[in-house]
């Protein structure tokens, strides 16, 4: 049996499936969970699939303590002919070697992981749902496992795959939402974590959400930590604003996260022979475009949304309406060609959609 | 039966006492630990004390993805008497709750918090080792396990004590050590979690721990996010400098950690009439005062180590020798009082011990 042979135990118990016209996003789990666990000695090791059942973690565990983790986050999606097929797969897999190196967590193997990956979305096929606009949320995660209190990586981790149907991750469908910019918090700054897609980036964000959605605003608008002047991200999604017929999206600078979305809408702007620049911008410089009635659209991009249009961005009193606080025609369009390929209605040009067999 | 009764259930199988000569730090823990729950229909509920044992988590608990959790770290020491006494455990429930705040945690209340922590402490008192220079680590911390994907607080908490017996933090005793100013990597900034005792500040110093640990330094002095010019706090400890005979300490400014052991320094220091200075330090002040012969010694201070001289601090290509590498009187003085009051044979002026009964 080769380190890469998958172990199964079938669940017997299965659940019944949520009714997926309804569903919620991150809050239902599939019957299956992938684990494979990391020692010191065996390296990565005994990868199984096995039934969905809670972790039993040692309370000293260091996950628990030091947040010595990080994430991914895929789609697998239904397409009309009743396949499952996946978006980019190899991109998260990249991103999570190198979340892994910022956070001095042992690299997987990435297309052993692909591939344990499909193993579980073959035995848990029936669980990707068919509605509209719903597919099944892929959630990779490593944890450090080693009982030990001192600061230091850990010895021991677990990395874990769980399944989850989603519907939209916007309630209301693709529609153009509030944003407030954030003066006084900070997601991240260069020589942190901003780069890697670990637990503390968000554990940080939860504040200022929380303030803005009292406002009434859906997400923030982050800042740079070191000037509080430039942008860098929205909520959790990468941001894009159209000005003047270009597009401009913060240059990656070492404390924005790398979306795959993003460079998917780099990719397809560039093929739609849009200009596209990544550089920095300041919010001085969108408020005089926006003055100046150059700021045509904005959104922000990630995997949960794919495309989430901004319709109003609010910063200390200003009220920027935006596209008369509806979706903007290049926003809609890379929503509709992004989900489009993602769910194979519409021709792939980049060769990005693999399929579960 | 009131909301603060703690329920208690006897571990039968007692496990083996480390040698209390070779005691590790945070590697072997008691028989017991203590655990409350949260819920938002019910608030903290079901205090209970039971055996030791892993926790059972569901694999999408938002302590895993989102970091959302918070500790603290205080210690149980035996007197020549034999009783059990803390140090200051209202300076680190009210340190807990400030970090509950900047991480939307639900806050506890500090006094139950306290009697818990003794409640365990009296069960488990025969833990609590007499050789010189150990003690019972005791170890509070908050994780939360709502089962949800979605990024926003969890609605699901678990507040959990957990107690190991250690030796010294150094294996090696007072000893100054070697430790490398940090140029690239930030452990904090103004606006993120620096002043919350938080698992993803942990987390986020590890690769520049690692780097320094293998360059054979014990820890890194990080210095401010923004400029990378000012002082902020070495490894997981407050830092000091005497400077002419005036002892200099970074003022609290939103990214450090209000260390309890960097303020019973600061009483202690006023208290023997040794002008303290809190305030905005950089590298470039501190080493214009080493070339000038005036840095007379550097310590940092924490919870695990008491004082930790600095014998050396590397900084670029300069290799600062501070008191040629020996630990300095004050020092030396700090140490043998804290550690003194902590185990009752030095006069406790300020009231700091609480005697377990």
């Amino acid at each position: 049996m080769s380190e890469y042979t998958i172990t199964f135990i079938k669940n017997e118990q299965p659940k019944e499936k949520p009714d997926s016209d309804h569903l919620p996003f991150g809050k239902f789990f599939t019957d299956h969970m992938f684990i494979q666990d990391y020692s010191e000695e065996k390296g990565w090791h005994n990868p199984r699939i096995v039934p969905y059942q809670p972790l039993v973690i040692d309370p000293a565990a260091m996950i628990f303590h030091y947040g010595q983790t990080i994430f991914e986050g895929l789609k697998a999606y239904r397409t009309a002919e009743g396949n499952v097929q996946l978006f980019r797969p190899d991109k998260n897999m990249e991103r999570l070697n190198r979340s892994n190196r910022r956070m001095c967590i042992p690299e997987v193997d990435e297309e052993f992981a692909i591939d344990a990956i499909k193993h579980l979305l073959h035995i848990d096929q029936e669980w990707v749902p068919s509605a509209p606009g719903t597919s099944l949320y892929i959630r990779p995660f490593i944890i450090a496992t080693e009982p030990f209190l001192g600061v230091r990586p850990s010895k021991n981790y677990q990395f874990i795959v769980i399944l989850s149907p989603v519907g939209a991750y916007y309630e209301s469908g693709i529609n153009p939402v509030k944003i407030a910019v954030e003066n006084n918090y900070v997601r991240a700054v260069k020589g942190g974590t901003g780069e890697a897609k670990t637990a503390g980036n968000y554990a940080s964000s939860l504040i200022a959400q929380e303030v803005a959605d009292k406002e009434g605003y859906a997400q923030v608008l982050w800042l740079d930590g070191l000037e509080k002047k430039y942008i860098e991200e929205v909520g959790s999604m990468n941001v894009f604003f159209k000005v003047n017929g270009k597009v401009i999206t913060p240059a990656l600078n070492g404390s924005i996260l790398e979306g795959v979305t993003r460079n998917s809408v780099i990719q397809m702007l560039k093929h739609w022979d849009i200009p596209v620049e990544e550089r920095k911008i300041s919010m001085e410089e969108l408020y005089d475009h926006y003055i100046n009635g150059e700021l045509e659209e904005a959104f922000g991009s990630g995997t949960a949304a794919v495309i989430s249009p901004i319709g109003e961005l609010a910063w200390n009193n200003e009220h920027m309406i935006i596209n008369d606080g509806k979706t903007g025609a290049i926003s809609s369009k890379l929503y509709q060609t992004l989900t489009g390929i993602q769910y194979g209605t519409v021709k792939d040009p980049f060769n990005w959609v693999v399929k579960v067999k």
